[in-house]
């Protein structure tokens, strides 16, 4: 009876004898050899869905030659004889769905289950489903035998085939109540007693958490402790978004999920990785790989886009959706997920799972970090009336949660630096449509009047490859390459060209300027994604690295939103322009100007933005103060207008930069927002120095390096390190690297006088490298000495007090709210270098300009 | 009856005493004080024309208010009283139109001069006119006669007032024979009567040469010897085109002309500057320059196309044609002037003539050298039959001339880096139409689906500014701006909006997408340039400094394409999309592959790009032979490749490069082509170095600057100069500096080995700065060598022998003939370092490649 039963339909259309080698699971303890229906590979006559493929005109690719195929299958059958040896019993596999009766499992699992039956009963494997839950047996039951009545066979199944289909599988499953530890004893006992039976061999168990997240630990324990299989048998866990809230939580979730699972047991599910035109993009970029090539960089790419838009909105699901709002709900999981599909570099052998994610992994390292700019919010009107009535909120309450975000991530690598690739998704937008754009440039100038232009002639016309992941005009999933691009070359089984559909329009082209093909059959992602668990292909799941890098990249951009104010939108078509942005650098604005509120604006406080440039005195000097942000753009506008006006008088600009973490963000703003900067003209001076190699992360010219230098073009010669390692020793003293800095500026620096000295301010009033008590560089003749810190490294070079004195202009930053207390402190002491170096800096006759964020200046 | 005469058109209009301060002329010795007709100025009702604009319902200038301009009419003439009492006499102007029976003249010039008559007589000066010509003065006579009889009057003056005034403009014209220094001499003494004679004062002389280059000399020798005006008055002298054939030959003429006329007596003119759109210009730039100010540069400007499109062919003209061709034709002069008026820097006051010349030089200086690679030619196909047959050819000739050349352009500043500018002239297209048009890149994101894009609204349609120059679909001068960028201001007296014209699409979008304007009336460009010279405007005309530089941008790429053989193209639509080109970095090409030569292709050689890479052996290493372009390209490839794999296998790339003028190219090559250069992983050491300052411009470090580092990113610690300067001192053996850099190889590169050096060879057998009979280097344990050249400057510093054979890889590249005889010699000694330090050259376990173009190699 057990044997009858786990006939599958496989059975009636190919021999059991027949597998292909499958790459062997890593880490796995069994060897899967059939991976795919062997029918497919044979493409019989018997196949309806083939066969009417064979007969389609538009099919391009090879014609498969019935002779040629069984040949081929031939082959495959010797080649592969070993792995079928290796085997002796029957593998029995049991798949234990949690949350059996929930929505998820209800619209899509028990579907994919019912699939998966299909493709792989009746091959190798025998199995058993397992529909658990905390629900009574009896409602389970019931509910189960509702869904399984309900479950639908593949178009090409004839409709008494589907019913006796469904049977087989209807007697395979069974609901049961799984609450206790005993009850997951009872299960394991029940599912070897079934193997045993069966003369059967236990392959592996997978359980499938459709459960909320609370419950993860729980179930976790019972399964480590009481339903792992037996050895040589696999445990796949696969698991259900959330994966945290943020980067912390993220990562708390999944130590704890680590203390019961190995990393290769844990199969995280993403469903746009099921999606058919998101599976499709590393084979495409694999298969036309000639194509791509030349095509596929910054050299080529204009942008690229990714983009899902919903006209639903959230009605109904606010209590999930006010804790995590679009970027946590899509952003920083599905469009992430695309997007390092686009831009990794692309494995020599995309079929390695390994191979797979290392390179992802890497694409997510060369993310470059996002801020506040890079993101423009966005909130459908009616959103909070729903959260105060769906949650009983007080009459006055406001949310922030966006349910519309646009985003613009950089990548920093050699391949893609510069282009733009811009994530955007929305709620209640004007069409549901989801999408990657690769736009490239064009680089053509076409002498034939425009409209004589012929679409696979013209270079000028636009240039796309498009993964369509489904809605929108077209309906289906498809993948759009221009027709002045290349034809590209897509798998002819499971793709075929779309036929003609005039008067459609996509991107601003009529569908016949492209080769556009669609699936030949649509799949649901998550019978994708249930196949690929079976399979063991854990790169169309997110590991916990991948994970944690995701919300590496985005928690820091959470965080600096939290309270940003979204701008309200009313929802539609009627949107119209209001959502647009722009982008310049690495900021991303709304093109329209906020138009008046909608409604009532929300505002727990005035935002940082609504604070204006505060211009006062401090120690009878100028004090700009600001919220960071603004502070640090006017300090670099400033540094900027000093550097036009010392060029245009004297031909160059000499600035002496701190070093210390504060004027990071300084130099990212030179760096990525003033591309006017007369750079080739300035020489860039060092105030102070630690005593390591100058590429030791400590080494403050490390950090110019990093954060300025690579990204502007300042002459060699320009660039002034202090000497600090001369002869492979540091700042030894008979190497004379002071004198030597000294002379330098005597020789290049006008009456040694820097055009701008940028200083800092340390918390026991410290500045440049001159520290209280310093014996060298608060008075006297020398330019430039060797001090010592009272922290490592504790040797340092620095500029003397006496020559920053000299400066025509010194600019000090201070930021933070630890420096509050020496801030008020140095406010009210007199001129005393040796107590308070800082408020010896006071230029003879030049300017001292404060800046001080308003958390250092108002505490 | 001379007062009579000079009475002119304005006088019915105004009174004389009003005027207008006009900007003194640079040198020149009169004050021209009424420069416009008052008329305008008032805008009267008596003014047909401006009677119709003010009615125009589109006008959306200030409209002008009788009373108002009365009082502003008043006000002026209050100011500028001072201006008038300087004056005592009426000033008398001679225009000697010279060729006055010529092609030029006829179609153009007596109409521009009768305007000139009808918008200055009757003010300030009286006037004369002057055919002059070699005609004998019968003939010469019944020419102007007939030419005078044909003139129009401009739109707006009825017919009977239109004879009227023609009669009194032929009264003031007479023809004259000008051919001996007699006839100047004459001519002069009847323009000195015909002033005292009218109780006048001499103004000026105007002599407009519309004659062939070869005539200048004669002409100008005759006008600065017998027939300047006396002092107190200016001479003007007036050139056409052309103004040499390159560089040289400019130079000569002008210098010839230098001989006799003063710079500022000199209007060369590009009737280009006086096209109605061209001529906007500036004026544009200025009146928008808050709009444009965020947008004119690199990072908003995506190209800028300056095109002119003729649907007619050279035929009839193919004498001049044949020594031309298309870039000394039209983009030498005309789309070059418009490049610079486009790119230049604003002055803040344009109507400085002197600002904007300077400016406007400024702009040339920063045009970046075009290579052989920078343009596209073509040729239409029935050109060489047509030169065949009106200049008596043999059947076997095949004109190399091109009648089409596409040119990138790029400019090296600030504001234009990296953006392309396309010009674009060819004869026989499918259009006649030029334009100017600088098209903006897409920085938005459009969040709406694009069919429901609004023209004014949408920042993802297209931003384009165009200055449409003429003909095309528009059929007039116009000036466009998309209504998503800004709404222009123009000058509403002489710019009016455009009517709609249902239908018209210009640059793929809807004219209703485009604030459109066109001039009120329009003018032709030599009655534009004519008032110009009378005002002493040197800023419409073409400097000789200016002129100079044209050539020198010009003149290097004319060479290089001397022997290109042009593309041929049928002509008219049925070029298809054969002439598109495209653009990578500063390289040009056609989009589509050469199809088959539509008649058999000339060819008095084989061209270089005919030759394949030769690849054979020399002393006994591989050796690599091809055209320079070829070989160089070679090279970089390899560089390239070796630097990818030594950074795949160790992390890091050590390329010591020799210095000398042979690597340029190849750094060029390196910079501008090879992107994917893992610089950033990539060491840089010198092979050798001359004791000069690392910014000497004979320091090899300082070319490696200029040429690579500037437009890579080397990180600073990864690049390694030469140390011949320390302490302030050049290559004193007591600093050292030789030891310093060995034991900085010997820290940082494995076993001291290279992945790749780069040598050449010298004349004398030597390589690096290691010299025949050197008495260090050659052999020893110094890897490092202080030594001396025989020719200045004469110290250097220089790797060892024993160095540099210890290097995985060593490149020698020897190019040019003049090193033919030493490859000769070298390919037959043994192993002789001290007589030929080359010959020592045997890396001990690397590999040895020659990389020698054809001329070095086979003479």
């Amino acid at each position: 009876m057990e044997r009858r039963q786990s006939d599958g339909p496989g059975q009636t259309r190919t021999s059991h004898g027949c597998k292909q080698r499958f790459e062997a699971e890593r880490g796995g303890p069994a060897i899967a050899c059939s991976p795919t229906p062997i029918s497919r590979l044979l493409g019989s006559e018997s196949d309806p869905d083939q066969a009417a493929h064979s007969t389609d005109g538009q099919e391009r690719g090879p014609r498969r030659h019935p002779g040629c195929w069984k040949m081929l299958t031939v082959a495959m059958c010797m080649a592969l004889l070993g792995c079928l040896q290796a085997q002796e019993l029957r593998g029995h596999v049991s798949v234990i769905l949690l949350g059996a009766t929930g929505d998820l499992a209800r619209k899509y699992l028990w579907q994919g289950l019912f699939q998966l039956y299909l493709d792989e009963a009746g091959k190798d494997y025998s199995f058993s489903f397992h529909g658990a839950a905390l629900t009574s047996t009896k409602q389970g039951q019931a509910f189960v035998a509702k869904v399984l009545e309900s479950l639908s066979c593949p178009e090409d199944v004839a409709p008494d085939r589907c019913a006796e289909l469904k049977g087989q599988f209807q007697r395979l499953s069974a609901y049961r109540h799984l609450a206790t530890s005993e009850d997951y004893v009872a299960l394991s006992k029940d599912i070897e007693a079934q193997v045993q039976h069966g003369g059967l061999r236990e392959a592996g168990r997978i359980f499938y958490f459709s459960v909320p997240p609370f419950a993860y630990a729980d179930i976790a324990r019972n399964i480590n402790s009481s339903c792992r299989p037996g050895p040589g048998a696999w445990l796949r866990v696969v698991l259900e978004k959330p994966f945290g809230h943020d980067h912390l939580s993220a990562q708390q979730l999944a130590t704890e999920l680590g203390g019961f699972f190995r990393e290769e047991e844990m199969y995280r599910v993403d469903h746009y990785l099921g999606k058919q035109a998101v599976a499709q993009i590393l084979p495409f970029r694999d298969q036309n790989r000639k194509a791509l090539d030349g095509l596929w960089s910054r050299h080529h790419v204009e942008r690229v886009e990714i983009i899902m838009k919903e006209t639903v909105d959230a009605e109904g699901r606010t209590s999930f959706y006010e804790e995590y709002g679009v970027i946590r709900d899509v952003l920083q999981n599905h469009l992430t997920e695309v997007l390092t599909l686009v831009a990794m570099e692309l494995p020599h052998n995309i079929s390695s799972s390994e191979s797979v994610l290392q390179h992802k992994l890497r694409a997510f390292r060369a993310l470059r970090g996002l801020q506040k700019g890079s993101a423009v919010l966005g909130q459908y009107q009616a959103y909070s009336e729903q959260v105060r009535r769906e949650q009983q909120r007080p009459d006055s309450f406001r949310s922030l949660t966006p349910t519309f975000a646009g985003v613009l991530v950089h990548m920093d690598n050699l391949r893609w630096e510069g282009v733009p690739f811009i994530l955007m998704s929305g709620k209640a937008l004007d069409e549901r449509v989801g999408y990657v754009r690769i736009l490239f440039r064009n680089q053509a100038y076409c002498v034939l009047s425009d409209e004589r232009w012929v679409a696979d002639q013209s270079q000028c016309l636009p240039r796309q490859i498009v993964f369509y992941i489904g809605h929108g005009e077209l309906g289906s999933p498809a993948v759009l390459v221009s027709r002045n691009l290349f034809r590209p070359s897509l798998p002819s089984e499971s793709w075929k060209e779309l036929g003609a559909r005039p008067g459609l329009r996509l991107f601003g082209r009529p569908l016949s300027d492209f080769y556009a093909y669609r699936p030949v059959r649509e799949q649901d992602a998550y019978s994708v994604l249930i196949s690929r668990i079976f399979h063991g292909r854990k790169d169309s799941f997110v590991t916990t690295e991948h994970l944690l890098a995701s919300w590496g990249f985005w928690t820091p951009l959470l965080d600096s939103l939290a309270h940003e104010v979204p701008r309200l939108y009313p929802g539609g078509a009627e949107n119209g322009h209001l959502l647009d942005f722009e982008f310049g650098g690495a900021q991303l604005c709304f093109s329209q100007q906020q138009p008046e509120q909608l409604v009532p604006g929300p505002g727990p406080a005035p935002m940082p933005s609504g604070f204006q440039v505060l211009k006062a005195k401090y120690r009878e000097s100028p004090l700009i103060s600001a919220w960071p942000e603004e502070l640090i753009a006017k300090l670099a506008d400033d540094i900027e207008a000093t550097a036009v006006r010392a060029v245009r008088r004297f031909g160059t600009f000499h600035l002496a930069l701190s070093g210390g973490s504060s004027p990071v963000p300084l130099f990212q703003q030179l760096a990525t927002r003033h591309y006017g900067f007369p750079w080739a003209h300035t020489h860039l001076w060092l105030v102070d120095e630690r005593c390591v190699p100058l590429w030791d992360p400590e080494s403050n010219f490390q950090h110019l390096q990093t954060h300025l230098l690579q990204h502007i073009r300042v002459p060699y010669y320009n660039i002034h390190p202090m000497p600090v390692h001369l002869h492979q020793r540091l700042c030894a003293e008979e190497d004379q690297g002071a004198q030597t800095y000294a002379s330098e500026i005597s020789a290049l620096v006008a009456n040694s006088s820097f055009d701008l000295v940028l200083l800092g301010m340390g918390a026991d009033g410290h500045t440049a490298s001159l520290f209280p008590q310093s014996p060298s560089g608060l008075d006297g003749e020398q330019l430039v000495v060797l001090t010592e810190s009272p922290s490592r490294p504790f040797q340092r070079m620095s500029l003397s007090l006496p020559l920053i004195n000299r400066a025509r202009k010194v600019a000090v930053l201070v930021m933070g709210r630890v420096k509050r207390e020496i801030t008020m402190l140095v406010s009210r002491v007199g001129h005393e270098p040796k107590k308070w170096p800082i408020s010896g800096v006071l230029p003879s006759s030049g300017q001292l300009v404060w800046y001080m964020d308003y958390e250092a200046f108002l505490g």
